[in-house]
């Protein structure tokens, strides 16, 4: 692939790095094998398939699959799979079949539309939000646009008054209640976008009695500095706003047969009993619509970090100033749940020496309207590492285990899709998945690369990032790795680019989360330092066209040693896990909390993983038995975390190393069973409970990371 | 072995083979590997094997092994644990280590004896029940001989009349409030031991209101007719009495710490908060003492299913005639829970090809009493097992795989010791274990072999059973299969001997139920047609000796296909699960419950299996990687069944084919999940709730056998 690639393409050949990093066996020695088995030179056809991946043909697969809307559960979506799965067959994949669930999603009412109102007290509407988006150039045709909702909603039209809560987050309720007085029982609330997951904020509402939710995307966290609304540049106009499912399903995927794929013969909840929805009305808006809501807001003056960059007071209510004390907000929201079939495309290369060890190279294909960066971008990448894979096993190339190539479906529903296909496969994917690699949106910025991954997966990422050369302009001498470095640096303790863990919200989480296999992500990102807006501007809105990514990000499709670092991972947590709790020194002394067996089972872990890395030099490499033997103590290594029975309260999330964060989905928190039962200690009722239940997760984790430690020394 | 080696000797070569048959490997080609890798013919070796197994041996282990009560937690059983590490290490295994854990356990205050009372209405103490069982001849100066006790029973004087409810099984206590009309709530009831585990009579004590119950072994259970009591016979004594646990751990292990291993580190519930503890006093009483407390008592004459075999008249009460009305009952219980060091004795063969594939042989060693037959007739079969096995390694023998041997501690405080080594090494163990053979008592009769066993392993039990000879006087030309068949055919329908399905009460469950390890075990049993008593008379009696053994059971210690069965199997138990659904056909109607899906999955995995069987013919055996992957698919079909969420309300009991009944312990149940399920509707205040639990769990019974039959497709 030429330099001037682009960065989707340049994230194309990270994605295939990150997968050829895997078939090619791991630490075993890097031979492919030819059609007759006869073992080939690695490094040759590692460049070929690279070589094989073109800018052009990425830009072609990103058009084609940006043309109209194609939410899940529409014709459309169907014909994009069926598109896909043809063309993986002609590529040259050895199977490709379609994979249906039936799974609850939800979709606004055609007939009546969603809007917010201020009434007045004859209940006459004096204002309504607007009922959609103002429609880009070159898409006036298309129809089937969903209109801005939120998924899940339930339906109702309460009335009350209006209370800002900014974000939204436990911390903002907390402070309005106790330091602003303000009880938000019968209310109606607006909180902005960003920070946390939205579902999150819904969540924290319905906590508090509030009787409805809305969200607006505020120019503060969805505009760039110096930068102008799509069409003109990237920023969110006034009138988008930001799509999104507001469940709280904690890894269970479809809400009505958690723990079960949904197929015709399973059992269904009724909808009152499905996983995670929420009980109140909820709606989002744009900044446009908000600025009218927020006006004429009375009450208390918020602390300048509750305040925006509209040109509003941001007063928090509850209802509006004097002048406006007689009207009120009405919400008025129709849309429905229901039970729709969905399609996965899922596409097999054999191993030829490990047909039974797999590699899953997976991403979404549902996009709100367009999906012109989310998922489109990420699914192009795929698109064209099935196009190289496929040439390659015309030339005679084959892996030495399995790939798999998914096109989920469902992901913005609560990563519908990939968490069924997870749960029908979950014995043959805990008995053979050596790693799962996401392809989601491939770019979120135009500054460097972001990686998230599993500790394990670490070294690998640093050595394949430096057999690429960078992106950037100027920087046609240096790796990748040296421009990541540069740009974004992990500690002052650590040299090396910034590595994040995984949180939630895209595809990897039944894999990684629940199943305990390896997991990892790539993308390209904004610089966290400058850039304040959440996310990207125009995401979840119908301003995410192939155009905005044509023309602003990616304009001339330019810049498209594992145990030890475990090792290091589990010493880094157990040390900020142990510091938070000494916040709580007089606890900790009084109820005899301790982090010594932490310690000292990372510490044996230590050994253990020295052990390992040392027998590593003395096998047998020409003994495919010893060979195997070893790759499977890294495979189960990961699979080690897992506890079946679950973190407290969320029994999909068995990872005991890692979870999406109880109070933002998108953050990856370690140790989350010690983590939230520390928190939970923090105005417990019963301090005594709340700390057993402390002491009770670090036994919990003493005992994982034994495990761990098991699992890498000599089998017998 | 000579063929008149006795039964014990025959079961322990009955346990080798069944060991052999997995290290041989399974369906692979059956090589063993001298020192220097290089591959020697199985069955020469196999005969050396069994030709090493020495019945004098045996007899020995057995004499040495029974000298002294012990007890788990006691110093006598540590020195036992010590003792056999000793040997095992002499016998020449590769490694063997003591493995403790600090669980809780209960014994019988040793300054406030156990015992009942009849008092006058002034308290006055008329009537105890006996302190102890008469010591046997040859143990009069032994020490150390623990009453018998209920473990875990509540501490506790109840005061009140006695009921008395048969068995105390779910039936009887309806009977008794429905048919007699009579209100057990603040009585104290007796019940006779046999049918269920003594357990669920507890349960079902507590659950009705009972304050207290008293269990007692009645002749015609426990007595064999024509058979004089022991010393002079085998029968119980009059004043023996039963010891056991009263404990609802469905599978939990250590009540304290549910779902981990009891290791220092580990959380511990509050006492109060353990799994399975009764909350009232329970205590065992012989029929010498059983006959003081019925004789007087009054109320209704119950029905003939309800009498013994003891000379009263087994009247229900509550309490006793006209002429004794005042007087009441008293329960003086003083157990108490202790958290008690147990020891486990665990011994490596290392496998020559596959070392990280495990198969066990355990059974437990402690023991009520001296363990005549429970445990250590098993003990010594394994004992001399791994004597064999030494002189094999030294030979320059070593199997393919790796050989794993355990002597488990507090078996009988609710399979303790085996399930807290599962906890510790459940992920090794789901990753790498190919079989758990479990060696508890190797006799309960003296009429033909039993064996209980998951279906995948029927046809190696049959193989294997047609290469051993009859061990019955007169049958020496005959095999053990046909011996065995001649004495129980399975059913008129399948013309084999019979196997049952595995329930629980002892150690192999939490391999099995939990883990969905492929498990069996075998021993000499009773004619079932004929002798009615339950188990066999002096079980868990003082009288439990060496001597009863040589003198009665075993006199010259002369008696001592995989995928089509599972097939079969599910068949047969899809057949009856839905057959036992069709006694309710209206309910069937009207909330639409089908097993259309089931049997239609049941008939996708005669597909699968079919397809599998057929592969096996044509893979290459000399690629060791093929042979390896067929040999996991097989390992994985078992595991395929094990549900991570649970069977409801048990959460340990994860196998959605089997699991021991709710309602006996001893029994097994196929597709319990279902089966429950179907119970619960009798009588259910809720029939759509109920009927929708079916369903529900007829989903998740097609969602596994789906599972496993993708488990045994190509991989790719």
């Amino acid at each position: 692939m030429k330099k001037d690639s682009g960065i989707i393409g340049w994230m194309a050949v990270v994605a295939a790095l990150f997968v050829l990093g895997f078939v090619i066996g791991w630490f075993a020695k890097p031979t492919y094998f030819n059609a007759a088995g006869e073992s080939m030179p690695s490094r040759k056809y590692l460049r070929e398939f690279l070589d094989e991946m073109k800018p052009d043909k990425i830009r072609e697969h990103l058009r084609k699959f940006t043309r109209l809307p194609h939410l899940a559960g529409t014709v459309e979506n169907l014909r994009y799979a069926e598109q896909i799965r043809d063309e993986w067959q002609e590529f040259g994949l050895d199977s490709v079949e379609i994979v249906p669930y039936r799974v609850l999603l939800s979709y606004p009412n055609k007939t009546q539309p969603n809007y917010i109102s201020i009434i007045d007290h004859h209940g006459k509407e004096l204002f309504n939000s607007s009922l959609a988006e103002a429609i880009p150039d070159g898409y006036e045709d298309v129809s089937n646009i969903v209109a801005p909702y939120s998924a899940f909603s339930a339906r109702g039209q309460p009335e009350g008054d209006l209370v800002y809560v900014n974000y939204g987050r436990t911390e903002d309720f907390s402070q309005l209640e106790r330091d602003m007085g303000i009880n938000v029982t019968g209310k109606i609330v607006i909180v902005r976008y960003g920070k946390i997951f939205r579902g999150n904020k819904v969540k924290n509402a319905m906590l508090t009695g509030a009787k409805g939710i809305i969200m607006f995307s505020d120019p503060a966290d969805y505009c760039a500095h110096g930068v102008r609304p799509y069409p003109d540049g990237w920023n969110l106009p006034g009138g988008g706003a930001q799509r999104g499912n507001v469940l709280n399903l904690n890894g269970a995927g479809d809400p009505l047969t958690p723990g079960y794929p949904a197929k015709d013969y399973t059992y269904r909840f009724r909808p009152e009993d499905g996983v995670g929805l929420p009980n109140i009305p909820v709606h989002p808006i744009g900044y446009h619509d908000a600025i009218h809501l927020l006006k004429n807001m009375g009450g208390q003056i918020p602390p300048n970090n509750w305040k925006g960059a509209l040109n509003v007071s941001y007063r928090v209510g509850p209802g509006f100033t004097n002048d406006f004390k007689s009207q009120k907000l009405r919400m008025n929201i129709h849309t429905y749940n229901q039970i729709t079939q969905i399609y996965n495309v899922i596409g097999w290369i054999r191993g030829a020496l490990e047909p039974d060890r797999y590699v899953i190279l997976g991403g979404h294909r549902d996009a709100w309207v367009f999906g012109g960066i989310d998922p489109m971008s990420g699914a192009a990448v795929t698109h064209e590492t099935v196009r190289s894979a496929g040439r390659m096993l015309r030339k005679g190339w084959r892996p030495r285990r399995t790939i798999i190539f998914a096109s989920w479906d469902a992901e913005e529903f609560g990563l519908l899709g990939s968490t069924e296909w997870a749960e029908e496969n979950a014995k043959l994917l805990q008995n053979r998945a050596v790693a799962y690699i996401n392809a989601d949106s491939a770019i979120e910025g135009m500054y460097t690369l972001r990686v998230d991954c599993t500790p394990s997966l670490h070294s690998l990422v640093y050595d394949l990032t430096k057999q690429i050369s960078s992106p950037e302009d100027g920087e046609q001498e240096d790796s990748l790795y040296s421009s990541w470095h540069k740009r974004d640096n992990w500690t002052n303790d650590r040299d090396a680019p910034r590595i994040n863990k995984l949180g939630s919200g895209s595809d990897f989480e039944a894999y990684f989360i629940r199943l305990g296999i390896a997991a990892g992500r790539a993308r390209y990102t904004k610089n966290k330092k400058t850039e304040r807006y959440s996310s990207y501007p125009v995401y979840h809105s119908v301003y995410e066209t192939f155009e905005i990514v044509e023309k602003f990000y990616d304009p001339d499709f330019k810049r498209l040693r594992a145990v030890a670092q475990v090792r290091d991972s589990l010493r880094k947590y157990t040390g900020s896990i142990s510091q938070l709790a000494q916040r709580h020194p007089q606890e900790l002394n009084k109820f005899k909390v301790s982090f010594d067996s932490l310690f000292s089972a990372v510490e044996n872990f230590t050994l253990a993983s020295r052990d390992f890395m040392e027998r590593l030099h003395t096998i047998n490499r020409e003994d495919p038995l010893q060979v195997r033997t070893m790759n499977d103590q890294l495979m189960y290594l990961e699979r080690a975390f897992i506890d079946p029975l679950g973190l407290p309260g969320r029994p999909f999330y068995r990872h005991v190393i890692f979870a999406p964060s109880s109070h933002n989905k998108y953050a990856g928190e370690s140790f989350p069973g010690i983590y939230d039962a520390l928190f939970n200690t923090e105005n417990s009722p019963d301090p005594e409970s709340a700390w057993n239940e402390v002491k009770r997760q670090i036994s919990i984790a003493v005992f994982t990371v034994d495990a761990a430690a098991e699992t890498l020394l000599p089998p017998a």
